[in-house]
């Protein structure tokens, strides 16, 4: 079967009804982003309304219709997939690339003037919402958000998702509802807000400690939050809510509604209030139903500077669960070595073993993400992910890089590590050995307290650098506290903006994760999750050092250790000393054999 | 003689006069930065106005007047000149610091409904005029350009400078002003320019090959440029140009006319102009001056960034200019060698010897800026000038800093070295030590050509961040070639905003000059100049490293060499050998010997 037929069909005819509705409406060019109410990361199925239109799967891109062009803008990461899945459907890919125009700035200029490109309101970013219609304005051209195109289009559309809330208790939640509340709300008062609303899952569940499972790996539920000065009401399914967890949250000051009273709610808002919005996390559809008066009050949520900062009373479960998890790892790696040649290893068997030894370890929920295990030139490919269409064997010589992380009670893991498969080439040796220089340099650097966390990147990527070599995604991203594994403010890459809100503070939980990736042949990545810590005070300001967390051998058989200066040698060493000592107790058999053998140091060999 | 009697008189004075004006003219607020029409880092003493009206004479500070309060904004470098010197003057300091409202934000916060700003258009940014307007508008205020208050207040004002302008000529000047204005006028064909208003003096005399010295240590000249399609016009008193360079200017195409012609030159440019500017590099004075219909284009000089990338030819004669001027610090450090316990030696004996050593090399035109000499805790002062009213003696034990360059017809130093006096405590040696990690950190890293300078600062502060140790200042700024020693667009410091002129390009010169302020002790800073070279190019895209262009010995008596790594003491080394190599020729006798003493390889003895 042709890759032609695949698509054609379907998606063809789907443009077709796209384009007649968007005639009866008036409409010249559609927008449908890959975005839901909540701006969230992952989407619920009823939200996936770009990729049922455009027949591209790829979780990211940006789909515009006009009556004689169709077009998915991606970045770089899906450029083959979204090459397959768009052929012969019409649908032009058009490549994102960093720094040149996307479809915002393509509509800002293609759409003729007197004309109205539409977006569905409800899932498009009001900061964009912003931005188009004024630079549409510019031309003499109409931004309508009112309607949503696409619903009428979408026969079969899926329903939305309803898995039951929960709490996340203590001692895992180490504050409870009624005082984070407290804070959020003296918050409030010193930016001059009286009501603050919430669109992002992740804020909401850190907020009341509830957690769900409305989409994969991020342990969140579909609603919205309304802080007022004497209420906090969360609109939710509430067939999603045991009557037992309702009455729980009314005691401590919480009102539920129903997920689609939130647009009636806040048309409801007195004239005097003065509502709190980030305008990158709010959509513009809900915020058109505010009486006039009402003034905007613009800035980061406060829950996510909040949740960012995790309380030593976190760390401690989070401690626990880096090691639980780096058991977990041991166990399937001393499994790994004992199954070569033995058994037949794919990368989807990667993914079952390594799944099951993380699902026997206490106070896990799920995983955190997708598994990536990608076996050379699949490895290639910092976002691959093997599926039963298409994997690899693996066998015969080479690198396997495995990302992989999981949701605990206490904590949220996310680990890469290289495992040498038959023999390594001297070539993928050095690679391996500059990846780890530059998560040392990082994991051993000091910095002033507030600086703005995309200035440390160069510091991973000068071992790096010095080689000619360089990766294409960020070095670090924050990650959450049995939540989402990527939550802000902070990131660490050069192509990030470094804005006010990624200063980094005590508490915040970032990942170390360099790279270099050899298409065709092969891809190296190691990763920490490292946690920000107070390194003293002095007449030159507060300094905070990084903490690693993550617990799991990096394997030396990967390594040119030669290549490794003294200090680096010593971090690397005595790194596997604590890994030993931690892991130890955790372990047995050929797994405690493996641990032990997987953290000899280096330094007395070299 | 008190602080108070030295200033209360005339200031308060004139105080009274200017409030009398403003009240004459309706104004309620009098804005007085510190700038001229070509928004200049030395002003020439006509636009000193600030100075004579406040009484402070920082070179950087901003003044505001309205009839209850007057304030000199200053940053930290000059809280302490302008405490004293505004001492008694009823006169407010306010302490300027990164991130905190500045005085345009007060004037926005301060400024009654219905009252009026004044400031000198003449003298004021586009950029910042349109800001404190918009947010003047939104309070009901009014901001008025179009009038110089000070002028009517200011008895014996200084006249314009008059020094004569004089080629820079070839085979320095390795490109002519024929080409220069072709690849200029290609540029603005791209940016769909017709025309191109210049006012910053560096970029005319770059553009030009023109140089004067019409204020101290950069070698320009007061002036407008506008070039046209077929016209390039070069605004000046031309009494300040020679009949025979006014005939060359003329038939290689530039055509002359009076300085104050300008304003009448920009009002006749015909409608359909469209005209490229800058607007943080022109005022908003000049540009009320144009018609209706005219366009204009905002960006970037196209100057600015083609004589920021110096080229191979260029190259060749910095190389030479750094070269000489290293032998002459080498004269002069020899000598000083020789003169502690024989002659009385104090900082302004520093400055004597030392530019007499540098004016007595090959194509040495004047200092690059006025040579800091600093003496123990003088040294922790960063922008410290020793004076013949306050000056230390230099004797006992400590440190000597000596931050200083040159202006040759070949180049632009600006070079800091730290000097042993008596005794270097443990103390000393690990400071400057640790600064020279950065040093070497820095200038051996590779990185991505078009990286955003600013994201590079952490490399140089990593070692000096490890030890709980912060300076305030930027590690680098660019350099010109026999042209302003501060000069854009790139910038190496993490205060600084990573804006897309900052990347990285070839031949643009910076200065690495970390450091370390200990206040009321001493403070270290060791600054050379790098030029961006390529390092080759691969799958990973295009990288440059640094060529360390400064040539003079670091002198190892002040640093503790156990603290080095194996790489740092090899880039020590390194450096050393080339530098006796290529100031052994220029050197004899005592210099010689000093050289050679001083360029010993560190790793032989440890």
């Amino acid at each position: 079967m042709s890759t032609q037929s695949l698509n054609q069909g379907g998606v063809v005819q789907r443009l077709a009804r796209a384009r007649a509705v968007m005639s009866q409406n008036g409409i010249y060019a559609l927008l449908v982003p890959s975005a839901d109410p909540h701006l969230s990361e992952y989407l619920p199925e009823y939200w996936q309304g770009r990729q049922w239109l455009s027949g591209f799967h790829g979780s990211v891109g940006t789909l515009i219709i006009t009556p004689t062009f169709a077009g998915v803008w991606a970045d770089s990461r899906y450029w083959e997939q979204a090459t397959k899945e768009l052929a012969g459907s019409t649908i032009e890919l058009v490549k994102l690339v960093p720094g040149q125009p996307g479809p915002l700035e393509w509509l800002a200029e293609q759409t003729p003037k007197g004309e109205t490109v539409s977006v569905d309101g409800a899932v498009f970013a009001l900061a964009f919402a912003r931005t188009l219609e004024s630079r549409l304005k510019e031309r003499g051209a109409f931004l309508r958000t009112d309607i949503d195109l696409l619903n009428l289009v979408w026969e079969g559309r899926p329903s939305l998702p309803a898995k039951p809330l929960y709490e996340h208790l203590s001692p895992q939640a180490t504050v409870g509802r009624v005082e984070k509340l407290a804070q959020l709300r003296e918050t409030l008062t010193q930016r001059k807000a009286n009501a603050h609303f919430i669109a992002t899952l992740d804020d909401i569940a850190w907020l009341f400690n509830l957690r769900g499972a409305d989409v994969p790996f991020n342990p969140v539920f579909v609603s919205f939050a309304l802080i007022e000065e004497r209420q906090a009401t969360l609109f939710v399914d509430l067939t999603k809510v045991s009557p037992e967890l309702r009455d729980s949250l009314l005691k401590e000051g919480v009102t539920l509604r129903d997920y689609n009273e939130i647009a009636s709610a806040l048309l409801a808002l007195p004239e005097s209030t003065r509502l709190l919005v980030d305008p990158a996390r709010v959509t513009c559809g809900l915020l058109g139903n505010l009486k006039a008066g009402v003034k905007l009050v613009e800035g980061l949520n406060p829950t996510t500077l909040a949740k960012s900062q995790k309380s030593l009373d976190d760390v401690f479960y989070i401690r626990q669960a880096m090691e639980q998890d780096g058991a977990a790892l041991c166990e399937f790696f001393a499994w790994l070595d004992s199954a070569w040649g033995r058994e037949r290893i794919t990368e989807l068997t990667i993914d079952e073993r390594l799944t099951a030894a993380r699902a026997s370890r206490p106070d896990f929920v799920s995983l955190s993400f997708n598994t990536i295990a990608a076996f050379n030139a699949n490895g290639a490919m910092p976002h691959y992910h093997a599926t039963e269409q298409a994997h690899a064997l693996i066998e015969g010589d080479g690198l396997l890089l495995i990302d992989s992380g999981g949701q605990y009670l206490g904590g949220t893991t996310d680990i890469t590590r290289m495992v040498p498969v038959g023999k390594v080439s001297d070539e993928q040796k050095r690679d391996c050995t500059r990846v780890l220089k530059g998560v040392i340099a990082l994991s051993r650097a000091h910095f002033p307290r507030g600086i703005l966390s995309p200035l440390l990147d160069s510091i991973a990527r000068a071992p790096i650098w010095a080689d000619g070599v360089d990766y294409g995604h960020g070095t670090g991203h924050g990650v959450g506290y049995f939540l989402n594994v990527h939550e802000g403010p902070q990131v660490i890459a050069y192509q990030a903006a470094p804005a006010p809100q990624t200063a980094m503070q005590p508490g915040m939980i970032t990942s170390i994760e360099p790279g270099t990736y050899k298409p065709g042949r092969w891809g190296v990545r190691i990763e920490n999750l490292v946690l920000n810590r107070e390194a003293g005070s002095s007449e030159f300001g507060t300094f905070l050092k990084f903490e690693t967390l993550t617990m799991c051998p990096i394997d030396t058989r990967c390594l040119e250790s030669s290549l490794l200066t003294r200090d680096e040698v010593e971090w690397l060493d005595a790194y596997h000393a604590e890994v030993r000592e931690r892991l130890g107790p955790l372990l047995d058999g050929d797994a405690l054999e493996w641990l032990k053998a997987r953290t000899e140091p280096v330094g007395a060999a070299g």
